[in-house]
């Protein structure tokens, strides 16, 4: 489904998407999906994590700040969403920064069939099991064009890598998008605001490549338009909100808009 | 106390509040209670919550994101409060979501003396024991109206259900609250930061259903400001925190503004 | 190093700065973090905290909400932070407020060696074991000139206490600093924040009283420039973080504007 159609989906069914989710930038996750005009809902404790995410439309799973107790709710989450075919979405936040950001992602990626996998070019290399540098949750470089293709294929998943420009690919086709503004680098939680509206739209369009490409598109296409009356990280935030809340209300503003190009690499 | 004077008194005596909160909305829920003219303060700690209630003016506790021992926090905290008389008040948020959000606000009314109880529509009708649709933590409908009338007589508490029309009852009289802007509900939080206000507000004029009318109103009409110099959801934030602090700072711009509605339902 | 060179520095290294802090305000720390240059990272699984204090170019410990896990990971991050001679800066959030309060500062202070701390003057004049009160995490006057000198010489550290004029001393100078803006009282978390400067300017300049300073100083400095376009706090916040973005990208534009005063009090 093309992101104009996918958005108007969203704002029919107003789908649940649960989440699991870093407590540093977990407000503004649940705005941009509000915004995107999906329902957020948080919920950790292992007592309902299986029953509310058996009543989402999908599950986003985030190991931005983690300990064991979450992940041990993160695995129970997504066991119940695979055994009830709700995607589950992937932002290995931090992967490679620390021996146990190396060794959770592995475990969690063992217990749970995600969907789609997105983080930025460092974490996505490091999944690939590639030579990558992530300083604290920060991608320092990195091939991430070769890294989605490469981790697309040993993880079995659409997998993104966000950044100036944002890959995606299942394996066999790989997109390309240079939707975006460089003020979203500038504020905490970019990466994990467009897992979230990955999220959002696999509740109705699953997460194969090209529904995860237009995600990443209208997101981006958002933080261009708030760029241009933002003063600096700091008001565009706000902005960047306000412009996803009015492509999702009127989608064909996006027309001609989405800079995707596609490519077989298969 | 009428809401200016109730904002006069908050004003002069900077009352704490003290809060047991989800870690969605707590920077929200903390920046509405300093507009507001009161001082927040967040501390879960079962080593400390006694001590911290002990000292507060008002308790808040808010189950949007709850886990076991955070509910044996606010057990200790809500007992204590009650011991000195301090008015508690509750945000059942997703209440009948799952069955621990069942299970839970149950404990917590048999074990606490909540002096205000305050959700959605379907949060409210779920504790008053009739049918709701609760999607996550948001109210799929539900008739708020009957609910928080029949609420108040079986919990014997002050009730308040938001929504388009904010209802208040203590089963005896009912009110309803027309300030508000349809922009409140497409910001995360707007529910917590509602029950803020009411918290506020015990702090200096208890939680009759006067006073808690009083806070929707106040709130409602900073939606109503804030949103007129808004673009989206986005800018309505900052803008909603500005407008709940010029009216703290200069009640009487409330004057003539308030839509409130009494009626005797005893 | 000045104010000037640090941001320079900061902004050509990208240091790394790992967070134990609160939940209220983690996403202003990080934001600030972000804004000021440097790269924030929040990690406090014990499990990690070891291995990313170990990474990092400085160390900021907030206890604003605390209990005894994070406690546990932040002894843990501190000493291996001291075992590499990397600055660890400390906020006592609200000590003095409970007895938790009280004895959890005492306890870091045993185990960790800080090279800054930064609080309220009513916070520091706990530490100094002055008479001092803390309401919730408020301070309530407390004379905060003569409590950092004290406080410096009984810890052996650099100690700030911000407020309308911030003081800095480390027990033979004593600075102090009047730039700022009263709307910084009005957000929640703009104590967190000032730590969070101190702990970017850390990085590079290390934290001896005239580093400190010139990072209460450009903190306060964006403060006066945010309220130039402000129409209350809401509106405050996301320009106050475009103010210290646009100032770390110019340094140049802080020359004339640093309101720094320096006494010798040896």
């Amino acid at each position: 489904m093309n992101a104009l159609d996918t958005l108007r989906k969203i704002s029919e069914e107003k789908p649940l998407v649960h989440y699991l989710t870093n407590y540093v930038t977990v407000n503004l996750v649940a705005n941009v999906t509000l915004c995107t005009g999906a329902l957020p809902v948080m919920a950790h404790a292992v007592e309902e994590v299986e029953e509310m995410a058996s009543v989402a439309s999908s599950l986003v799973i985030n190991m931005g700040t983690l300990d064991p107790e979450w992940i041990e709710a993160m695995v129970r989450a997504g066991k119940e969403a695979n055994r009830r075919n709700i995607p589950v979405v992937f932002d290995p936040v931090g992967a490679g920064a620390t021996s146990f950001r190396t060794e959770m992602p592995e475990r969690l990626l063992s217990e749970i069939d995600f969907a789609a996998i997105a983080g930025n070019a460092g974490e996505i290399a490091t999944l690939a099991g590639m030579q990558a540098e992530v300083r604290g949750v920060e991608s320092i470089g990195g091939d991430a064009r070769t890294a989605v293709v490469k981790a697309a294929r040993a993880l079995g998943a659409t997998v993104a890598a966000t950044g100036p420009t944002d890959y995606v690919s299942d394996g066999e086709t790989l997109f390309a998008i240079e939707n975006g503004h460089r003020l979203m680098g500038r504020i905490v939680g970019s990466g994990c605001a467009s897992t979230a509206a990955i999220g959002c739209f696999a509740t109705v369009g699953g997460a194969n490549a090209a529904t995860v490409a237009g995600a990443l598109a209208y997101f981006g296409r958002a933080g261009e338009l708030a760029a241009e009356n933002s003063d600096g990280p700091g008001t565009f935030e706000p902005r960047f909100l306000d412009a996803l809340a009015a492509l999702a209300d009127e989608p064909e503003m996006l027309e001609g808009h989405l800079k995707i190009e596609e490519e077989d690499v298969g």
